[in-house]
């Protein structure tokens, strides 16, 4: 899907609805992260997890923790508490119809802004590496968008 | 350790200084995290990941994403994309010597404050949730600093 009108971006997240398979999406967004740089470091099968801990049925719904290494690291080494605020996350879930566009067959991608995160911190070093690491997630995004 | 003046507060974090050993100090951790009722979904042990990626050398430092299961379904029902902001992670790291108050033999701890995160998002019922889990990550950067 190539509509740019579909991609939102929210207080704190760049988001996007794309057609599609589940699995296949979330596949494409492993794939687009790697193709950036993330290495993925966590990952929370979030529909499994509450059907096991409360026995609630939701969607299929992953949150994948991503991490460049080197910003990472740039990151740690001016603010040793930086770990607070990372992995960065990107979601996908499946449509729910709640979500405007978000109908049957589509998931919802969506990835953090890491510069709101980094602007609580206050460090210009880390206000850069937030911006870059932004540029690389919205890349991600906007390839989810682009027809396979 | 059971010095208050020892706990400190960032803008986004909640921070003690513990004396003992890193494997002890993270294995209390992860208990007091199971006794407020927290599972611990995802664990990074970022010396290691550092290490691997880049050939780098840090000190002993893990990241805990730690979610109540319950809590974390209201907060997902309520906004579908709270998963970007979630699970909350509990970092500790070997004292640095940079910290005030962390020389050789200490290990930080520290808990995201929920509320800081949540207060982006702009939703009541979500607010209520970040409060009542900022509450439980209060008492176990508490316990971390009780005698054993």
């Amino acid at each position: 899907m190539r509509e740019g009108d579909e991609r939102m971006t929210t207080a704190y997240g760049i988001n996007t609805i794309v057609k599609g398979v589940f699995e296949e999406v979330a596949s494409r967004a492993r794939e687009a992260l790697k193709a950036e740089g993330f290495g993925i470091l966590t990952e929370i099968d979030v529909q499994a997890k509450m059907q096991e801990k409360l026995g609630k049925e939701l969607p299929k719904h992953v949150i994948l923790g991503a991490c460049n290494p080197a910003k990472a690291y740039e990151a740690l080494t001016a603010k040793h508490d930086i770990g607070l605020l990372l992995p960065c996350n990107i979601i996908l879930y499946e449509g729910d119809g709640v979500t405007p566009g978000s109908e049957d067959g589509t998931v919802v991608v969506a990835a953090i802004k890491p510069t709101v995160a980094m602007a609580m911190v206050g460090n210009e070093q880390l206000t850069a590496v937030a911006e870059e690491i932004e540029e690389k997630l919205t890349r991600v995004i906007a390839k989810m968008e682009m027809q396979e």
